[in-house]
């Protein structure tokens, strides 16, 4: 496996496979070509310029995001032209690339309406990965992926971090804030089901994709109010009494535009599963963050 | 007004304004910030390379469909951000943003799915469209055009063409092939109506179209026997006798893949029309093709 990032990636300390680890711009001219030329079987491109940044920096999001993955798709169709190089390709996008306003539940046949450059970036991602497909260039597949949750590490500016935080930090014995109402629905899977889709867009027979390489993943729809319960039940009332309510407009404003549920059949059908109840989320959490026994 | 062409465009030979006309490829560095040099009100963006093409030169069809039309909506952003320049863009995108499998009356809200380069680039064309317009560097708007029916000129080699050959030659006294059963749907508006429909987007008040500026303009949905039967009430018996069924297995899978009707309701509340009945194509083809009188 190579790892690659703009910044040295962290390489796990005994991966139990050999591992590369190289740090590149996928922008800069001739990056691509260099990370395909040892022909890997498999490319998971994850690589962004996050949502927010993308916003603030419309040529660097767009240079990153739109150029940097044509650079990958293009040196893929260049191998492809040497030697017959058609490696799976799966393409991490986003439920960014659909905007307000949209039904209670989305299908994957519904329009795709981003409002931010990010969303328009990744939706552009998916029409040249299908096309690229089409061609017999790579065989790729586009996932999007629900909201983390329960994300570990320590809060971040993300609008969407209270999510996580809310439930993180009393479990950590530590007070959080919830910015938004109890009523709000969002939709969620966890670090652990976010790996297994990747690992399963690697290896499942993409034949049933047919043109349409872009799945949403499936996902618990839940509200703050469930998300609490559920905390509740875990780790009892103590831990639900450390969320603040300290309502935000400006995050209510954002939040009130994100979807808050998906059909995904067609990603159901195909083997991809999440988890069903946020009992099960913290319980994942406990587990490959806290040490708990499986 | 300026013509814009790669091949030297033919100017009217009397417009009743100031014309220019100039020959780039606008794909070509800094070409497109020779266009918008004199801050023009309003562009509208016609340039392609057709389907055709764009599927044989995969690299050409992306240089010219998506860097060219990307480095136009560039040369804009620039312009804006020197001093404010915000024309009216009107991009003109196709029906082949749409591909098999779809419902019988596809809305606006049908999620894009291309099943050529050619489709491709025009359905990034709009996104990029959609985020520009955004952000504030243009005030865009993509329309979706029917097949054009009933065509001027000679017959051409496109697998749409005798759409407009059994009526056009027929009504010129000529025999035309049909290569698809009578059977076949399709959707279509004259060539006035698309002249109209680009005058119209000039001018509109956008505000109604919020971040959604793509739209499918409306258009007659129509069976070739539906054709065939107002040729005949037009034209007589005769002419409807000049058309020849010689069954094309290859067009026909082709057609067949074609969307057949749209829910245009939204562009028809913006103003956008088109013709109702074939009846009525055919007299606009007399009056503005055969000089037949208003």
């Amino acid at each position: 496996m190579t790892l690659v990032d703009v910044v040295p990636p962290p390489a796990p300390a005994a991966p139990g496979f050999s591992l590369a680890v190289v740090s590149l711009d996928l922008s800069d001219s001739g990056a691509a070509d260099i990370l395909v030329q040892g022909r890997p079987d498999i490319i998971v491109h994850l690589a962004a310029v996050v949502s927010g940044e993308a916003e603030v920096d419309f040529e660097k999001g767009y240079r990153i995001n739109l150029d940097g993955t044509r650079a990958l798709f293009d040196a893929v169709r260049h191998g492809h032209a040497v030697d017959g190089y058609t490696p799976r390709l799966v393409f991490a996008s986003s439920l960014a690339v659909f905007g307000a306003p949209f039904p209670e539940k989305i299908p994957d046949t519904y329009h795709l309406t981003p409002l931010t450059s990010y969303g328009t970036q990744k939706a552009i991602g998916e029409l040249l990965l299908d096309d690229y497909t089409r061609r017999g260039f790579f065989d790729g597949i586009a996932l999007r992926l629900p909201t983390i949750c329960i994300r570990p590490g320590k809060p971040n500016k993300a609008a969407s971090g209270f999510f996580s935080g809310i439930l993180r930090e009393p479990l950590n014995g530590k007070v959080a804030v919830l910015p938004v109402d109890r009523s709000v629905r969002h939709y969620f899977a966890s670090p652990r089901a976010a790996v297994q889709f990747l690992l399963h867009a690697c290896t499942l027979n993409t034949a049933a994709l047919g043109h349409r390489r872009a799945l949403t993943m499936p996902g618990l729809s839940a509200t703050v109010a469930e998300q609490i319960d559920a905390l509740r039940k875990s780790a009892g009332d103590e831990a639900a009494a450390l969320i603040r309510d300290e309502p935000d407009a400006g995050i209510a404003i954002i939040v009130a535009g994100w979807p808050k549920d998906f059909d995904t059949s067609r990603a159901e059908e195909l083997g991809f599963r999440a988890e069903s109840s946020f009992e099960e989320i913290i319980e994942i959490y406990r587990q490959d963050e806290l040490g708990a026994p499986a």
